[in-house]
């Protein structure tokens, strides 16, 4: 197969996707993570004074799941998730106010939102390639919890749900998180691609994500096909072994994810990162949800999404001066190692 | 200082500018690089024959410099600079050519265009911030000549002209080089530049980068005033210690660079990247030529410069997903950090 230059579904975006030194997964050598438990780990059940007081926290009571939250003077013990402040939050609620153009060059605006830490599970390494589905449940249950507190609050447009993998992708810390940054203004990615997907439906009458299901859900780039959800390599992978979650059912929005697709998601979650985790032996990644931002006037043909992003490569001179990238790993070969080891994820959850 | 949300000088790009606990250069913990020299190195003078024939070599030649053109026959002995096809070029001339198009939502391009390496020395590590001035001139001097070449192919609009500085920046070979990718499009950021400084224009009825200089040249941003160029720490800084070189003469196109600029502009790329390597132990960088595209009816309102981006933390989910990043050192305090180890620099190649 030769190089070949390939356009992102609706961005703006090229991706030389360098298909004649083509990267199978012997070519990436990752060395194991550090698996040592650190003693000193504020994310762990006990160290729960050195994290600021939670925000909800998850307590298992007679069966069920009691939401509360900390005080300056109580710490919750006991929690299954548990969600607090960023210590050092890139934005945060308590900004003054500031000017917000001191001349025609320089123009800012105050660093007001939210960043969020959730905690995922009291076991320090129960990443999500190895969770139990019910704790995994709950971290997203507490996810969409705190979204919808974040979009009751006037002044925020958008949250970014991610998750960093690893030190190398970018966790400074190895218990097992995720992060949310909630703000005032929509990124310019989601924005970007709310544009293009109104104005796919503008010129062909449907929403772009339903036709990459329908399409690439009989093509080389499916990887798996479950209840509710699709895992694809999108055609033009900006990363080595890129994949998406993709829901089946058209809905911009992730609160509109219903009770049976929560189910979904958390097992299609789990078996991915598991099966990534078995090829490429516990690879750094990062992940992102992308979604309909609060005011759902223009989103109505967006649809809610995840993106998973292996750190395999190195973004050089060429991709940060141009905003073109280099992929050494064909989408179609991504697609095809990672299908085995994602249905033995999925046959040994069955069992 | 407060957090800030910074929007470029002309970009849709916006950046968090975490001064809370701001990086200063001794939070950088900088490994040494890997000094020793690759004995079978293929960039090395003697091992010509492991490369592609050269498209350019420098030939001293009686006190003069003669360029010549290896052949499958011949390998040029005694180069100073020497410059050729990468071995695994991203994009190449010997495409075939491919269906633009296979359905609604994949959409490609052949992958025509030039990979060049240009080996900027025969001394394995004269890397820019130790380089003799004179070697530096012949680097650049044989980037102007590719370049050139690359603007006389009808099929070229664009090279892009980058360096990555050792093996965390993407270097793969430890042999001090340079490559040239030319290319049938713009890319999408000098493109989104193009249009920025063009409705700059419109509105203010002036170059912005002219503004940048005039306004930055008397400010904190400032971290060096030369003859003929300024070195500055950008405003959107996206980079910790990102900083950018500006001709103050405006010059869309590097082409139209004077023998004296071309001079001065080494000087500037020597003393500012000693610089940065006496301030932070020789960190990996990479850098880029902003330059206009070929066909310059629309770009006389551009201004060509180099950015150069120290690489010092990882872009994560978050970068990832919103397009939005975090860089945790004020352009403010880069600076003023870099001000003191350029200036001594300049002060030493002086003497």
């Amino acid at each position: 197969m030769e190089n070949e230059v390939r356009k992102d579904y609706l961005l703006n975006r090229y991706v030389i996707i360098a298909a004649e030194r083509a990267k199978r997964p012997t070519d990436f050598v990752v060395k194991a993570a550090e698996r040592y438990v650190d003693k000193d780990c504020s994310f762990c059940p006990g160290n729960e004074r050195l994290t600021p007081p939670a925000d909800l926290v998850y307590l298992p009571k007679d069966g069920n799941i009691t939401k509360e939250k900390d005080s300056d003077g109580l710490r919750h013990k006991g929690w299954v998730v548990r969600c607090f402040a960023n210590l050092y939050p890139a934005l945060s609620p308590h900004t003054k106010e500031v000017t917000l153009q001191n001349s025609k060059l320089h123009v800012k605006r105050e660093a007001y939102g939210f960043h969020e830490i959730v905690v995922e599970s009291p076991n320090h390494t129960e990443h999500p390639n190895v969770a139990r589905l019910r704790q995994l449940g709950l971290m997203f249950d507490a996810c969409l919890d705190l979204l919808k507190e974040f979009y009751n609050n006037e002044s925020i447009e958008y949250a970014q749900i991610f998750r960093n993998h690893r030190k190398e992708a970018g966790a400074s810390l190895s218990h097992a998180h995720t992060q949310i940054i909630a703000m005032p203004m929509i990124p310019r990615i989601i924005s970007d691609e709310i544009e293009g997907s109104n104005q796919y439906y503008e010129k062909e009458g449907e929403c772009i994500y339903c036709r990459i299901i329908d399409d690439e859900g009989k093509g080389p780039h499916l990887i798996y096909e479950g209840k509710d959800f699709l895992i694809v390599a999108p055609w033009a992978s900006v990363h080595p072994f890129e994949f998406w979650i993709l829901p089946k059912r058209h809905e911009p929005d992730l609160l509109g994810v219903t009770d049976s697709e929560k189910i979904d998601f958390v097992k299609t979650l789990r078996i991915s990162l598991g099966g990534l985790a078995k090829l490429l032996n516990d690879p750094p990644y990062n992940y992102g949800f992308h979604i309909a931002p609060k005011s759902n006037k223009e989103n109505e043909f967006y649809h809610w999404h995840l993106e998973v992003y292996p750190k395999l490569s190195i973004w050089a001179g060429f991709e940060l001066s141009t905003g073109i990238y280099i992929n050494g790993t064909p989408p179609e070969m991504a697609a095809e190692s990672l299908r085995e080891p994602i249905k033995k994820e999925m046959d040994s959850l069955t069992i």
